[in-house]
């Protein structure tokens, strides 16, 4: 499991800042008409044109967003991309461009950062995003990845946390918890490799999970979906901290109650499995895995028609006054309150 | 030199990262007109207008950028919002709106967090700028810090670095060198004190250069005194990572060669003095010291007398053909090819 055996190597400190930016970008092609000017300057140039713009960051760290053990590095540079674009979808928006900065050991041979920028590449070209600015910098400690990526949208298309009305039914894209599964088969596997370097991993028929922790894909085919039918959700968040964590900030916000009902909540066969394998609750794995990157979102009841038969939405549960509660409908009926015990970077 | 000596410790793990992020920004007040909604969803929205936008973004790690041995928390938070504004007055457009992301050790007292964050506010406060977002997360890795600034400028006002002319002055504002002596000054009482803990730091005297290094300004008044005296630059860069490399990057943007002339190098007395208490020509630190950020821009012949009562903004060469060289002219007359020693992260 060592991402850099029998790669050739070559030496950062000789390539420095400048030449290693130049030698990252220099194949990299700037396409949209909202970008003015990309990479180059101290600051790139943005043309928003008539449309609002949408800003959003996040950071991952080595040692608590991600493990290099068991992460290659494209992987990891295409989920970086990816976990950011989610953010943007989740307002009803087409994201555009991104900065990404990134802080490794001068002991990280060029052939590992071109792997991980291979992975940027990728996300980039498969969502139609420009790369126009960023940071690259030594770091003494492991690698950081920090990503900005810019949105656009038309003001009445942006879609808010604090929007969703009573009665509204709740949808989310997808399933749950594959992500947060599938990190448990990894950590394993690789305390496995530890104890015993002979054995290989075994993640054979895993693919599905193990892709959903490694390779997400933002859904941007779901805001497509949306505008093709005509619905504009009443409230949008994307699935970053588990089910029940992103339902709450929706409710906290909109000031509503809920009832989400645990029968509905799309689980995969192979998480379900594999959850149970682990001894798991495969529901609670939904509800507070997190990392699944799926669109979960409220909409008016007068569109329930417009998307009923689209297997790849489903409807969870429905918004209540505030006073009713934020309440989980248990398959056997009884009621619970919903609780977060989404990831916390923290503990 | 303990900066959590004596200080009250609130648990970060107790506070989880969101009840932080509410904790560090319920008192931040949005003010700029193109922020049209900042933090609390997934992303931000802006409203940019009939301007352009202008991204940059710069991270600072903890023992490459930053030693907090003798780096207060206050002026670190103020510095890494200072070296992003920079990049957009660089670009001759004014900064309205930072994200910030923040890795840090679990650790980590909440008191020492919201140090840093009165630094940040301050600069925000000073400069006028909206906190419109970020990301909060532990580090196993020292503190990281990642900003991402978002600035606005008629697009006929913008100055790229790839636009100098043949025959234009060469200006930069403020002083060169300050910040690097000072960096020298600090590592050398940090040693004193490791050696002997009795021993108080001795930069009595010293405050200017040691601010030059803690706490830069951006140059926003250069702007501002520019656009009053009707001189749209030719060309602008920031200096960060020195007066050298920072000229060569517009010589080679610009396709042109440069004189400078060694005598015109704005260096402070301090700063003089105290290099040579190091040993160190002060001329090499203006070159190649770096972190002054201070502007370097181009001007046209035409605008010289428009600016030359300015004390503020030496005018130390000017812009060649480019078969001319980029030459060094030292003071006793003797020509030097400019070379770039600037500071190079991963060495």
């Amino acid at each position: 499991m060592d991402l850099f055996e029998n790669t050739e190597r070559t030496n950062l400190e000789q390539l420095g800042e400048f030449g290693l930016i130049d030698h990252l970008t220099k194949n990299f092609v700037i396409g949209k008409s909202t970008t003015f000017k990309g990479i180059g300057d101290d600051a790139a140039v943005l043309d928003a044109k008539d449309k609002k713009v949408l800003v959003s960051t996040d950071m991952l760290l080595e040692g608590i967003h991600f493990d290099l053990a068991y992460t290659p590095l494209k992987h990891l540079g295409y989920k970086s991309v990816q976990v950011n674009l989610s953010d943007i979808y989740a307002m009803n928006g087409i994201p555009e461009q991104i900065t990404v900065s990134i802080g490794m050991s001068s002991k990280f041979p060029l052939e590992a950062i071109e792997e991980l920028y291979e992975g940027i590449y990728l996300a980039c070209e498969q969502y139609n995003i420009d790369l126009i600015g960023g940071d690259t910098t030594a770091s003494k400690q492991g690698l950081v990845i920090s990503v900005t990526v810019l949105g656009y949208a038309d003001e009445k298309d942006i879609t808010y946390r604090n929007t969703a009305e009573e009665g509204d039914l709740i949808c989310v894209s997808g399933d749950l918890g594959g992500a947060y599964v599938g990190l448990q088969l990894l950590e394993r596997e690789k305390l496995v490799y530890l104890e015993n370097p002979q054995i290989q991993p075994d993640l054979e028929g895993k693919d599905y999970i193990v892709e959903r922790q490694l390779k997400p894909e933002a859904r941007r085919d779901v805001v497509d979906l949306l505008k093709s039918r005509g619905i504009k959700p009443t409230s949008m968040i994307d699935v970053s901290d588990g089910l029940a964590s992103e339902l709450l900030h929706i409710c906290k916000q909109s000031n509503k109650g809920c009832n989400l009902y645990e029968e509905k909540i799309p689980i995969d066969p192979m998480t379900f499995e594999t959850a149970r394998e682990f001894g798991l609750d495969p529901t609670v794995c939904a509800l507070s895995g997190g990392e699944d990157y799926e669109l979960l979102f409220t909409i008016k009841q007068a569109d329930y028609d417009k998307i009923k038969h689209d297997v790849d939405v489903s409807i969870i549960g429905y918004i209540t006054e505030p006073n009713a509660g934020k309440n989980l409908i248990s398959k056997g009926g009884s009621v619970h309150a919903l609780t977060a015990q989404g990831w916390n970077a923290f503990t």
